[in-house]
């Protein structure tokens, strides 16, 4: 019979210097029991990814991207090690691996590789010898045999693809906060700390603000149904459980605010008002490579119309650049811009068969005299386009119109 | 027809900053040309080795060996990134290794590897692409895929053991210094670089203190006679070639001068003069796990005598302790020990042969009012165990004697 498997993942600011190492060795000897088996995932020390990138950049400010992979593998690399030196020196057996070790093969595209097949044999075996295994989060080998990392939030993706593998009971992401809060804890004091949350609802908080785990590992944690317990490392208690449906089902409808102040708005004025006008703006604007956003196209009512749309704050210039040829040649007025706007959204499941909770809520933006100028739904989420001066006070009075706090 | 191969070796002085990273691109460029081949092995960026063990001992003192090679491997595969990186960035196709990469398969013996087989498969692939080939030093694979270390002075042998599989011309060894010198310069001011010298003479030197190569490196060149040049990271100038024989033959018999205070010596005096005692000394010695050098045992006149011997000074109280056990069951009179001994040497080839060198040697040390207290010969070299004090001034009255200066 085998025992039940925990994957625990522990980020970086977890493990910046030895005595972090040393409590992570030990928080890990606390959850390991006759009972059970642990696989921890780590990420590389503290700054070491953000240091090893400067001395690159050098070099050169375009570095082939297979030789970064070698490079920025070495963080976490160094982390696992530290951390199995760690376990040993608390007499437990302790094992470490590379991610090309334990069998994650990606394929081909460096810097971003995408995580194709695990064989998890070394760990199974490790395992079977009562070790701790010890992986290094963020990266991958390919068919060369050259290393791969995984991208932003590679981490997160290594435990949860490994979880999924060893078809563990949970994979818990320790983290520097105490889990998943109904909004900023930082903008509002009292957000509270969501204990069950669905696979979708967290994917909707994450891709519009909420900065704990990336989006890509819980699309693959719901594609196979692996819970994640996001925790803190430096506090006992339990944080936010990630499963398929939240406990909550029917109760409430919203779970939390989220805001982010990462996009720029881009309006063409006066376009003709015509089929085919927005498939050619967005074609053109793709072709430069760049991901939009919301988009508004304003009822009209000559034969004209504005149309608006949000891009990433760091594309604004290629957007502009691409607008103006895009006006020129559709006899358009002008081109505006605005990199002053937050998104404001609220999160809760079933939302949109909720009546009710729309009105309210741009009622309650209304009520704090914040204007809105664009507005987008999902089956999941509302969000608002507002000044950015407006965020803090429109995140707050919708935390508290949604009655958020226990 | 295939292109002759150099292989060049930087160690970590000369990569221990991203300036001099870019000055060794630029040298290695200097050396590539279109009927050429290139493939260089770094260590780690300057104190990086360093710097990672002692993370490690600040977890534990005895850290586990393979998880050791895990952490310290890591110096190599971010030097041989980065070198790549800005090979690339002077222009010509560059492509980093791993040694488990070039597949440098040592045997499980984690900290102090042996390299049993290389399948260079992978770099003459990157050779045929006209790539320069950049080799993590220092490491290689076992047969469970774990990351192993070479041990001490692990680059240079992974230039020499690449350079045998390829077939190279030469290995370069590129360091601080400009060659092999006749003596220590800091000692001999008119200490003059060696241009030729013999695999024999030059792994007499070091293991007599010269301490540019470890012999290890040395020894697998000679058996494989690949040419080794010592030369500066800093300075264009040829410095020394190790070859088969050096191109001096038998013009002069005493190539160079070397000298270390790494020894103490302890006496055990009055032991029974009589068989299988010098064989009950140093096997209860050896048992304690230190490698004994240079022994005297004086003539006896009685039915008692003294034996003498030296060992690393690491290893002085170990070897005390061995020795006052051993003193007790033999019932000799007491231990006596020097820990400030000095050994100088004289290396040259078929030195046993040429009549008066060492009487030279000794008189040459008297002359100086230096008093010998242990001599060693071997087929190429002899040694004075002689006061601490002493050394500069045995040093540069044997290199003025030997007319080392041209």
């Amino acid at each position: 019979m085998t025992k039940p498997i925990i994957v625990q993942k522990f980020g970086g600011s977890s493990v910046a210097n030895i005595d972090r190492i040393k409590a992570v060795a030990q928080r890990v000897l606390e959850t390991k029991t006759k009972k059970n088996n642990i696989v921890v995932v780590v990420s590389a020390l503290g700054d070491t990814t953000d240091e090893l990138e400067e001395l690159a950049m050098k070099l050169t400010p375009q570095p082939p991207e297979r030789e970064m992979d070698m490079l920025m593998s070495t963080g976490e690399q160094i982390s696992c090690a530290l951390l199995a030196i760690a376990i040993k020196a608390l007499g437990h057996e302790a094992i470490s691996f590379t991610g090309g070790q334990v069998g994650i093969r990606t394929d081909k595209s460096h810097t971003k590789a995408q995580i194709e097949t695990i064989d998890a044999q070394r760990i199974r075996q490790a395992l079977s010898e009562n070790k701790i295994v010890i992986v290094a989060g963020f990266q991958g080998i390919n068919s060369d045999n050259d290393i791969t990392t995984l991208g932003r939030g590679g981490s997160d993706l290594t435990a949860v693809a490994l979880a999924i593998t060893l078809g563990a009971k949970v994979c818990e992401i320790f983290t520097d906060v105490k889990g998943i809060y109904t909004a900023d804890p930082r903008i509002v004091e009292d957000a509270q700390k969501i204990q069950n949350i669905s696979y979708d609802e967290m994917l909707e908080m994450a891709s519009l603000g909420a900065q704990v785990m990336q989006a890509r590992s819980i699309e693959v944690a719901k594609r196979f149904n692996i819970p994640i317990h996001v925790r803190s490392s430096f506090a006992k208690e339990e944080g936010t459980m990630i499963t398929q449906n939240s406990s909550k089902l029917e109760q409430i409808s919203v779970s939390g605010i989220t805001s982010n102040k990462k996009e720029a708005k881009v309006t063409i004025c006066a376009v003709p008002d015509k089929p085919g006008v927005a498939a050619h703006i967005f074609t053109e604007i793709s072709k430069v490579g760049v991901s939009v956003d919301t988009i508004v196209q304003n009822v009209s009512h000559t034969r004209h119309t504005d149309i608006s749309f949000t891009v990433p704050r760091s594309d604004l210039n290629k957007t502009l650049k691409a607008a103006e040829q895009i006006a020129q040649k559709l006899h358009a007025r002008e081109v505006l811009q605005d990199n002053k706007i937050a998104r404001v959204s609220i999160v809760g499941s079933e939302m949109r068969s909720r009546h009710g909770i729309a009105a309210q809520m741009f009622q309650t933006l209304a009520e704090n005299k914040i204007n809105i100028e664009m507005i987008t739904t999902s089956e999941i989420s509302i969000s608002c386009i507002i000044h950015e001066k407006n965020t803090d006070k429109a995140v707050k009075a919708l935390h508290k119109i949604f009655s958020l706090k226990d």
